[in-house]
């Protein structure tokens, strides 16, 4: 199989809030007002917890049907611990992001507890989210400069 | 400075349709229908770019203002290659989540080229989400099975 590109472009609206468009969709992304933000919509680390679910879902029905058993419901509760002190300068010694994250996957079928570990492991080394927040990636970020008028 | 917590709750609406909650926010997380879904919601990796962005603008407003020059505007431009062979099976030796992303982050200010390196160098460094995506992180998956009646 070859390469899929995605691409999203984000328009900055204040210091804390973002318009992201991806496709034809529109995502807000702000931060609550103890992190400096306006507080209208969630914020950059909740929406990783967020592609981390909808992905575990994906990945979770495909594997369930390969399995040959009925998903008849799935709830999904993920947390995760981040410091912010990276963020806000006072360190540069400890990481920014989170430094663990916890899922509960709450399936709701027929299938035995041994087959549900076994559906669980292969979600687990097959969803893109998991792989990309478990392992590392390379981000090339690069500056492009507005032409001076 | 002390640990954040950020939760989510997910429940699958179908194969690849997930309503989030995330505080008093509700995310909706689709597929395309050529990824097996209904094409009413952004998908799980391009989530992972918008938080990414979102993340990059709240930073880079904090830095900006912290060196002493003024960010008047930000566009970011971001696109991830991701192989979907892991995914569906075809493999489980390429890996499942995006192999490279790149960052075009396009500031209007009056800071000079010099500056604006500096600026994105510490952006880089102190942003969660790059960091969640740049490094590795530990993701502790849990089964919760349901009652039997």
């Amino acid at each position: 199989m070859s390469d899929l590109k995605f691409r999203i472009k984000a328009q900055r609206a204040s210091d804390a809030k973002t318009i992201v468009k991806a496709r034809n969709f529109e995502i807000i992304v702000d931060e609550p007002q103890s992190l400096g933000g306006t507080d209208l919509a969630p914020n950059p680390v909740e929406y990783v917890l967020a592609a981390l679910a909808g992905c575990l879902n994906v990945t979770g029905s495909l594997i369930a049907k390969e399995m040959g058993f009925e998903l008849r419901d799935l709830q999904i509760e993920i947390s995760g611990n981040l410091n912010p002190a990276r963020l806000f300068g006072k360190t540069d010694v400890e990481r920014a992001g989170y430094n663990s994250v916890e899922v509960k996957m709450i399936p709701d079928s027929d299938a035995d507890e041994v087959t549900l570990n076994e559906w669980l492991r292969k979600v687990e080394s097959r969803c893109p989210v998991s792989d990309n927040i478990m392992n590392s990636t390379p981000v090339k970020v690069g500056l492009k400069l507005l032409q001076v008028a």
